[in-house]
């Protein structure tokens, strides 16, 4: 599955019903929308996914439909953050049957770990759970980032293929990519959608982009744009996608917000209702209207909202 | 239950056996030796009991024999600090048959929550529960503090019975203790030991403990010094709670460092072992003998140590 | 004059006139209010009095102006803080030759330090200054703290003679007083008026203000309670400061917000301009309105007000 | 002056010699190092360059001195932060006669401001100075940010001409370089080493550098490579850059760090000695030695190390 983990992984939300349980036909209408968007793989119950909110039994239900609907099409990462070790692996045998690509999760939360702690945290994983694994830097779940030079250890763990770097920091980023470049079959995602353009260009595989959950074509754009080492035209899209996103006005730095950001864009669109788990706080009408004139202000967006 | 809620409650640790099991003797012995030390209620599976880190079933069975051992003889609290409101409820229902006298969480942790969504998670966790429920005032666990507006706020809340600030800024305990004052069968309870004194002097019914789990003399005899008005000898008494936490050296912000701390003195008492819950980093022989010497070098602690 | 370091001592503003300018008028009607309201001390150029901000010839007709008014009726202590040892000597010398009864400055500013280099700035200013020097602990200005254990090897330098403690944080207050209680002629200061009850009664020698300076009688009274060991008087008397400070409604945390809104308190009472130095924001016609209904609303302060 | 507001500025330190005064010898032989080694303008006095703790005299005699060696080779920009804005200007005056080609200042430090505070500070400096002046956003010497919009704003205000961004954070450069790329003849650059590559490739106009100080020819090249538009090249100059800092191991968030690191490099290539400002910990054998190190092992570099 290595050679999957590049270009655009949306951090795919949950769509829900009423008590928090899973709305499948908006979850295959996403899915669906955003296979044909041309995305390159999906990251189900990151941050973004509402994943750790969610019971088991939703959980295997919404990776069920998701994976009927990819129908192999792209690969599927499936996210089983938890508290420590133990809950980790609780969360993956409720699916562990389930014919996904891979695994993922942050460090354990709560508590603040030491690095070896998390290093461990992820070899315990790896080793039970027998199926390519991603290391997800989380600091703002997790409270503590993971250290490039831990990342660079975890490298050489067998199962784990890759990191996904949501710090934010660009330094750390270039900092991961430095110590991991020679590293066979290792890929790096971005997951900050305004780092998207420096990261790809500066080495990294891959991005997983909020953004792309609801208008998959610009980050693809910019990524295939990367590729070709166009500079500028990458700095393009990327000051679309970030004047989309200032447009929005999603904290930057709250998962909530973007959360029920991107589920309020999908609303828009006819996909799935703007539901969000409880205890979050439901999207206002104010938030549903200002959303609806960001995308209606966006080239290319204008369209689908409804 | 509520006139219960006053005087020390230890944070009472779970024993471990190997792979995250419960040590039953190793609880039955560390619960014997709290409630004859003189304590007023037993605070399980908060931050310091590993609460979260452990199964469904470990957490069953450790409730089932901590009730046993205490008979009665106490008010026993139990922790359901969960991600968000569904998996708060679904740890509860783990345990909804037993006879405890009431729960405790922090906030919903790992996405920073606002304040109106923390006080909705409490307004559920009150009416799904239908027994008494301790606000867990945790910035560190649960990234956000509750501010004490909303805390006075959820003095309305039926079911509601009390909150334990564990801000760690008297500024914060003060300012809950002026807004609560004056609701009557409503307790508030200090969770840093490093704070009892001023706490109990300014007001507030309680302490929950660390200290108290392998020295519960110490801050018994600090509450009765406080309850007499004796300012002077309950500071007395607070210096040597925080002169033998210096001698510990534990770092006063890491939950972790309290965990392992902790078991490594019961260890030394011969209680239980001092294992902590994978990824927990084992307490390593250094530690066991600068913990050793620091409670040999304080009076009244001195003998109880292997 | 290390004697003299216990009690309440005001936080003194700088009433200003035009362009930064010393308000003769107003700073003498202000010292006057303060020694008749029984305070001990006088702090000139906290945080509070703006020293900072202020020209070499202001600073200096201040510190003249205030001395003629004191008439050595209560001692005087001047801040000469800045960004290192160099510029912080500079702002003394152009003092030297008056008679104020010592100095104190905060750690150096700007840059972060490190504890042996903030010692060391603290042994240069005692060497080269020849008279009393408080060390003056604040985090919030120097972006770092004193740690206890470095303050109490400043005990050990001549011409030391007490801390200023402002960190906000009654661990930190309680540990300095743990580590320098046996030390003779050595005054611990706190610095939050929202900490005074519970530092005094922990054993702190005095306060510096910001109530005392435009409400001196209510931190006296406290003060006194709290020598006679009256613990329930002192956090009722506290509970009456921390209440007018919700009232005043400053952010706890912005030296600031307490710099204007003192002065739109004196300017209330009819003592001086609420005149803040460039570039602060002057006050607004709201902040009067609402400081005029704080005071109002508060026990002993409703008649001084305009 | 605004056309040279491009390419790689050197931090350019401040040769001491004892008791804080300045090494003249030592100054003359930097600059003309810098020069030679084709750097496109000087920043005088940053954080960098410890103009905060030196004298008013020997600020004055340092600019003379630069002046003369530059002999208007390059421009040379003057760095006057200060405490507020009577304390900046008062600086600016003692210098006030000398032909530099403009100024810079950080917000305001001591105190956290207001963004329409610090907004309030520039256009006060811009009025009185009437030269060009640069906002240097530096948010761990001023504890606060300047925000995006602020200044987008302050490109409003006659005589401001550019914008350095020191926050460390890119999201935040892209921020303000997508908000002043419209306006003309304003000029934005990178203070961090590490953001470099990304910056320019984003459209930034130049860096403002520690790395040139001692090594101007590789960010010399990046900064052609980068507008040439190759981004690879541009990121495999990025790599040696950040490869020399990690080497260095300069906490990459400590002034101080970089300050005396950049001091041993030049007394390692024979230039000045690595005295630094009181109080600042003066550099240690063991630092000087792990500096030859890291410059030995860096290709172009090994050559110039004593």
């Amino acid at each position: 599955m290595n050679a999957a983990l590049h270009g655009v992984w949306p951090a795919c939300p949950t769509p829900l019903a009423e008590r928090d349980d899973l709305d499948e036909e908006g979850m295959r209408r996403v899915v669906r929308f955003l296979v044909e968007g041309g995305i390159h793989g999906l990251w189900l119950f990151g941050s973004g996914g509402e994943g750790v909110l969610l019971s088991d039994k939703v959980r295997r239900r919404a990776v069920e439909v998701v994976l009927e609907e990819v129908a192999e099409s792209i690969p599927v990462l499936v996210g089983v953050s938890a508290e420590g070790t133990g809950r980790a692996l609780a969360r993956y045998r409720h699916l562990a049957d389930l014919p996904f690509a891979g695994v993922f999760a942050t460090p354990p939360f709560f508590y603040v770990y030491e690095q070896r702690e998390i290093a461990e945290f992820y070899r315990a994983l790896a080793h039970e759970i027998g199926r390519p694994l991603v290391v997800y830097n989380n600091p703002y779940a997790a409270k503590v980032g993971l250290e490039p030079e831990t990342i660079a250890q975890l490298t050489e763990v067998e199962g784990i293929v890759g990191v996904k770097d949501s710090s934010g920091n660009f330094i750390v980023t270039q900092s991961i990519l430095a110590r991991v470049r020679d590293v066979p079959d290792f890929s790096v995602l971005q997951g900050f959608d305004t780092l998207a353009a420096a990261s790809l260009l500066a080495g990294a595989n891959g991005i997983v982009s909020a953004v792309a959950c609801f208008a998959p074509r610009l980050p693809v754009e910019l990524t295939e744009a990367a590729q070709l080492g166009d500079a500028e035209r990458t700095f393009v899209l990327q000051r679309q996608v970030t004047e989309l996103l200032d447009r929005l006005a999603w904290d930057p730095y709250s998962d909530a917000a973007f959360i029920r950001g991107v589920k309020v864009c999908l609303e828009l669109m006819g996909l799935c209702s703007a539901r969000v788990a409880h205890p979050f706080a439901q999207a206002s009408d104010e938030e549903r209207r200002s959303t609806r004139e960001a995308l209606q202000a966006t080239v290319g967006l204008a369209e689908i909202v409804r």
